[in-house]
This record gives structure tokens, C-alpha cells and sequence, in this order.
């Protein structure tokens, strides 16, 4: 105890937290053992770890170590660590092991882990390694790989357990006792009538909770969810968001229980769909720090070659009005004052937005609602701004016409960017489109648009 | 059951999500009731509902139809209701509602359910509830309240199920079956030493697998972890995410177990850290869509505030060089492409990095080895941008050396967005400060000063 306690100690010093088992040290000594080819140092420090901080440790390391630790331990490996790499690292990783290494590991594995492993591997290896399982484990895996990606069939293990309705909790507890073949955790099992259909769930502490004789069919929740195997995984991290679930079953287009999904795996969608808006929003790929260079930058160049024609098009609203600005160089000046700053208006209104419709609190019930409030909010802060910036310009240029010129165009690019901000993904998502991916272009596009031709009409038509 | 399945279908059109148990149907239904004062409709309406799905109601009704329905139910609201809604709507149902009837509603509460309502209550409306409870729950209340927000001890339930380990597996079934007051769900039992130190957990599925006559200290699992009650809730959620974990217990500064965390919490503090990153670089603060337009608009002001501060910065670099734009107009053109492209490139470093750091990837073991990745990806999409910016600046304005000028600026701008996008959030983090909190403004204003300073700077000493 007192020893977990000094483990999981926690201050935050920078980078190293100490609440990380995997730490800087360890990392070193590994790499240490690793160059001088001792198996046993390296079997005495990572023998102890849990499969998740030995994954960790693969993450850590550089190219070349880790692919002499996956060649090194790669045939004694835990199965389980291969299911907690992230994706680069595990390319890596199964390239230097041996394809029969690979498939007992996977055989190993809860299914939902198993395809979790193969399913971002390349085609060929993918092939390999299938074709090395046992029968059996082939066809699950098969099938698990059949579900569309990201939905709740690549997220289900087979392997639960389903009682009659009528048996006793007698009967279920000598069951649990005499069955080898249960899952490793499980806190729930699920009531079954004879044709598979799901019709209850009763929780573990229920069980043990009554006494022999009662029947299970009185003691079951039949008020329970399960899932179509084809549902998104973000509906169904809604459900145990919403409903606080430990496990969900997941029934086929007949009804039929297949399977179930545990909460932990879940845990891995959230932060998973969390970690993509925020990345969709900024312009960048689901991404690991551990992709190369090549990779990375193929990804991110894309987002910047969009992004360069909507810069480009805000110019051409600049090349518009040259003449005024060859008269008055005070605008240019000032210009990017108003284009920044509805950015910087639209971006907060856009992500309060995208997020809302990823949390389900934006609804046809509230739309209007919200979207009058952002309208409001909008000028109340376009208002604030305005009247700062345009005294600050009207001081800076001694010029109160400019100031008055500076303050409108900025309350009119406020409003415009919380307009934006928030139609723009309302608009993408009734069109099936994420708006976390492409509601920061068209917000930018039109606040730089909109900024400059504001600034730069007004001031041609009020002060030349 | 085929009833659930119907329930779940999940099309998603639009903003209405078939997936969501509250359709916009029901909150207009809702709504008619209420209008009538028909409690026996609202009652048919509510009563079959989820808690968390009440909640949902009330979050979508207006200011006015909220308090409404708050009041009219308020003293037979299910408490859970109240623990599920957000922060500005909960304000406003308690406000309604009687304080004994909050109080009792409390009183049913699981300790953290009952501290999470409380804590976000202005202190008088806090004091009055929480004198308004029994003597006993208002000790635990005050002592949830007394530990620092964000920490374990605000997320920890005091009913547990603790054993000692000598106790056999038959005696312990035994116990469930006679013990009242258990906790509502649970998934495994903590084994004490006599001093009330864990000394290990049984998963309950362990408990029914094994014959009555087997001792529980030789079936525990004494590898397990335990976090101290002043643990910061992320370092909680991150054990949760790391180890797969269903509850945890907490303990006190001698070590002893006085409570436990169960992963549906969990999975509410990974969604709101997730969620207050993402705010935090738009420059919103933690909000929900029912705040009022005034609370809301307080809360960006300040972010624009500060923004205005760095876009005047980056106007007085341009007001320097004046004279070179009044000379060759096409620079106050193109100047904010270079700009713009900067604040892209640097956002998308930015958002991998400060993700990474949450994420805790990266580690001062593979720093050094991220910068350096992070300045090659910058160098490579510097150099593809400045190629073709410059080919096009060349045509644009048929002037070769604009062209030069642009390519180089824009290499130069790429590459410092790059290095600002890692080193400011790695910086801020060994400072302490949230790098999702301050690095966006940092990295803007390194953008937008080199951008403008490099191409205006390059122009008045190449072109003019």
C-alpha cells in the first residue's frame, strides 16, 4: 500500500510528473540495458510494469531503439501491450516481430483489442498476420473487421456472459464457479430468451447481493440499452456518458446479443473524439508525436494550402482599394487590426458552437435561442472593442474620422464573425459535414473578407 | 427490448439525433403542459425518463419555462436530476425550489453527487442548503467541500464496501446478503488491515467465481493503486485511462481509505478537461450555452482585450515601415498572407503540442527529439508554401523580386511559427501555466510581428 501511495505521488514539475510510472530514468535505463544486449536488466525493469507503461516505454524511445526492443522481447511480448501502443509505434513494432509472434499475441487478446490491432496496418501485413491465426480467432477477427471503422462492431468483445432468465442465483453462482471460459472483467451479465434475444441485464452486486433461490428474471433490469452493431462510436459514448454505464450490449440487425462494449474502451473513444475536434479544428490530422517527419507534414500542408487561397482572396479585397491606400498609409496600418480581431471573435463563437453540437446541448429546440444569444453577445463586445480601438486610432493618427472609420468597420466584423461563428457549423452539420473540420476556414475566409472591405470601403467612401 | 433498439436507431440528421432520448417533440409536449399547468401530463411526460434525461429538459427549456417547471415539480424532483445538470441551469432550478426540498434531494445523494451540486453555489445560497441538512450529512458535505476543487476528494463517494482479508469467500456473501446499506452499484471490494489501510481489491466477479471455503486475501489483487484524496482530478482520470480502471480508492494522509472513485465520474472529468482545453485556446472560458449573454460576453471580452493589445503590436511593426508601403502599394497587399499563413502553421504546431503535453507523449525523454521533428515539418511546409506564394506574388504584380521577397518571408515566418508553436506551450508547462490557457496568444503575436517585420523588413531593404 504505502508503496502505491509513493508511486503515484504527484507533483508536477514540468514534463516529468510523477504520477507517471514511466519515468525519464526508467526510460534511460531501459535504453541502457537495450545497448548492451542485456536481456536480463531489461526483463528485470519491464517484468513489473503494467501493459499500458511498457507501451509507453515503445512510445518513448527513438526509431532505431524501439525497434531493437520489439526484435529483443518481441516473441515473449504481453499481448496486451500491442493493444495499447498508438498507431505509428505499433507499425513499427509488428514490422519487427514475427508474424507468428504477432498472431499469438492477437490470439490472446479480448476480440475487440485484436482488431483494434490490426486494423490500422497496411494491407499486406494485415494479410500476414490473419492468415497466421487459428481458424477460429480468424473468423472473429474477420467479422470484426467487417464493421465500418469507428462504429460500435470494431468496439465489442465477444466473449460475455448471457444466462436464462430462469435460473436461480443459485444456479448462476455454481455456473460462475464451474465455467472456465468468463471474461477476465466483466460487472454485468446479460438475461437471454431462447432465440438470443436480449431481455435484462443484472449487475454482479445484484447477484451476490440475493439469496439462492431467487429467480433471476425478478431481480433483472429490464430497462436496459444495447446497441445496433453499425452505430457510430460517438452515439455510443453518448449513451455511457449520459446513462453512466459500465458495459452496453451490442445486438445484430436481428436483435441477436454479439457481443458487448466495456467502459473502458469508451473511455479511449471520448478522449479519442475529443483529441479530433480539437485537432480537425486547428488544421491538423489525428496525429502522433511518433509519426515522421514526411507523414506529418503531408498531413498538416494540405490545411495551409487551403488556408493560403482564402489569405490570398482577402488580398485581392486589399488590392481593391490600392489607390486608398497609397493615399492614406494609416490603413495599412490598421487594417489587420480589424481582420484579427474578428478572427479572434468568430474562433470563440465557432468553438462554443462546434462543441455544443458535439455534447448535443445545440438542438432544434434551442437553436434560435442561441443563436440570438451569440448575436447578442456579439455586440455588446463589438461594441466594446470598437470604441476602444477607435479612440486609440483616432489618438494615433490624429485623425477622428479615421477613428470613427476603425470603430464601424470593427463593430460590423464583430457581429459579422459571431454571425459566422455560429451559422457556419450549425450549417455544416444539418449538411452532414463535421464542422469541426471546416467551420475555421469559411470563419476566417469571411472575417478577413469582411474585415478589410469594411475598413477599407468605409474609409474610401468617408475620408478621400 | 425491440423497444430499445427503436429507441437507439441513430440517423443523424441534422441537430436532431434520433440517438437522444429528449426529441425536440417531447420538449415542445413538455413545454404545452406546462403552458396548462397539466401536472398529470407533465408527470406522464417526465416520469418515465432517465434523471439525466430530465436534466436535459430542463437544460434545453428557456429562462422563464425552466423556472417554471422547476417550481412545479421541484418537490418531487428525483435528485439525481439535479447532479446531472450544467452548472448556469442548476443556478436557476435551485433558485426555485424550496430550500428543504434541495436539502432532501441531498440528503439522497451519494456524497460526490451531493458536493458537486453544492460547489458551484454562490455561499449563500450554499449555507442555507447545507444548514437546512442532518447533522451527519452535512459533516460529509462540508468535508467534500473542504478539499481543493478539481481533486479527488470532490470526486470521491464515501460508500464503499470494505472486508477484512481474512474473511472467506462465503462469509463475504454472507455479508451482502444481510448489509443493507451498500452503495447503489459497485464492481469490487476493498480489503482492509485493522488500521483501515487497502491492503488489496476483489473484482466481484472474482468473489462469485471462487467456492464459499476460499480465504479473500488469497484471491485479492495487492498490485493495486490507490490515490491520495488531494490528487488533482486530471492525474485521476489519466490512472483511470492508463490501468482500465472501473473505481479506485482514495486516502486520507495517514494512508487510510476513506472513499472511493467510480469511473462514471471519471468519464465526466476527461470530458471536461477535453473540453476546457478546447475552450481555453479560442479564448473562452469554461461555459455552458445557457449562461446569459451578459456572463458570457464578460468572459470573452477580456480574451479580446488582450488580442487587441498584441494586433496594435503588430500594427506598430507595420506603421514602421510606412514609407516603403507608400512607395509599393502591393506590400500592404500581400503583408497579411504572410502573416496569416504564420498564425496557421504555428496554431497547428501549437495544438499537437499542447495535446501532447496532456496526453503527457511527450516527456523530457522525447523533447528533443519533438522539437526537432516539429522544426523539419516546419521547414518542409515553409519551404512548399514560399514556392508557390512566390511564383504567384511574381505573376500577381510581374515583379520578380516581390516574389523573392514573399518566398523568403514566408520561409522565415513558417519556421518561426513552427518553434513557436513548440517551444511556448513546453515553456509555459515547466512555468506552471496552462499551456492551452496562454500559449495561443504568444504564438499570434511571434506570427504576426516576425510576419509583417520579415516581409516589410526584406522589401525596404531589397525592393526599394
Amino acid at each position: 500500500m504505502t508503496n502505491n501511495t509513493e508511486n503515484t505521488s504527484f507533483e508536477s514539475e514540468g514534463l516529468t510528473r510523477e504520477v507517471v510510472q514511466v519515468s525519464p530514468e526508467l526510460v534511460t535505463e531501459v535504453i541502457f540495458a537495450l545497448n548492451n544486449h542485456d536481456k536480463e536488466q531489461l526483463d528485470f525493469l519491464l517484468e513489473p510494469l503494467h501493459s499500458a507503461d511498457v507501451a509507453d516505454i515503445f512510445e518513448q524511445l527513438d526509431d532505431s531503439d524501439r525497434k531493437e526492443l520489439a526484435s529483443f522481447i518481441g516473441a515473449e511480448l504481453e499481448p496486451d501491450v500491442l493493444s495499447e501502443l498508438d498507431d505509428s509505434t505499433l507499425d513499427d513494432v509488428i514490422t519487427e516481430m514475427d508474424d507468428e509472434d504477432v498472431a499469438r499475441a492477437i490470439t490472446q487478446m479480448e476480440s475487440d483489442d485484436a482488431v483494434h490491432v490490426l486494423e490500422d496496418l497496411d494491407e499486406d501485413d494485415q494479410r500476414k498476420i490473419i492468415d497466421a491465426l487459428p481458424a477460429e480467432d480468424r473468423l472473429a477477427v474477420e467479422e470484426g473487421l467487417s464493421f465500418p471503422e469507428d462504429s460500435a462492431g470494431r468496439l465489442l468483445q465477444r466473449n460475455l456472459v448471457s444466462i436464462p432468465g430462469l435460473w436461480s442465483v443459485g444456479k448462476v453462482i455454481d455456473y460462475f464457479r464451474s465455467e472456465e471460459d468468463l471474461p477476465d472483467e466483466f460487472y454485468e451479465v446479460f438475461v437471454m430468451d431462447p432465440l438470443h434475444h436480449p431481455i435484462g441485464t443484472v449487475a454482479l452486486n445484484q447477484i451476490i447481493r440475493s439469496t439462492r433461490d431467487v429467480i433471476i428474471s425478478d431481480i433483472m433490469n429490464d430497462d436496459f440499452k444495447v446497441v445496433p452493431v453499425d452505430m457510430d462510436q460517438e452515439e455510443v459514448a453518448y449513451l455511457f456518458k449520459q446513462y453512466d454505464l459500465t458495459s452496453m450490449g451490442v445486438v445484430d440487425t436481428e436483435g441477436r446479443l454479439i457481443g458487448m462494449i466495456t467502459v473502458d474502451d469508451v473511455v479511449d473513444v471520448i478522449d479519442e473524439e475529443a483529441e479530433e475536434d480539437l485537432m480537425r479544428m486547428a488544421g491538423v490530422q489525428e496525429t502522433d508525436i511518433t509519426e515522421s517527419v514526411f507523414e506529418a507534414s503531408k498531413n498538416r500542408v494540405l490545411w495551409l494550402l487551403i488556408n493560403l487561397v482564402t489569405a490570398i482572396l482577402a488580398s485581392m479585397v486589399i488590392a481593391i482599394f490600392d489607390a486608398s491606400i497609397e493615399q492614406m498609409v494609416a490603413l495599412a496600418v490598421l487594417m489587420p487590426i480589424v481582420a484579427s480581431m474578428g478572427g479572434n471573435a468568430g474562433t470563440q463563437t465557432m468553438t462554443v458552437t462546434v462543441r455544443a453540437i458535439a455534447t448535443r446541448e445545440l438542438t432544434s429546440t434551442n437553436v434560435k435561442r442561441v443563436i440570438f444569444r451569440e448575436f447578442s453577445i456579439a455586440v455588446v463586445n463589438g461594441v466594446i472593442i470598437a470604441v476602444i480601438i477607435g479612440l486609440l486610432s483616432w489618438y494615433w493618427f490624429a485623425n477622428m474620422a479615421l477613428g470613427g472609420v476603425m470603430g464601424a468597420a470593427m463593430v460590423v466584423n464583430i457581429i459579422m464573425a459571431g454571425l459566422a461563428g455560429i451559422l457556419i457549423p450549425i450549417t455544416l452539420d444539418k449538411m452532414d459535414i463535421d464542422p469541426a473540420l471546416a467551420s475555421s476556414i469559411f470563419v476566417t475566409t469571411i472575417t478577413d473578407v469582411v474585415g478589410f472591405f469594411a475598413f477599407l470601403g468605409l474609409a474610401a467612401l468617408v475620408l478621400l
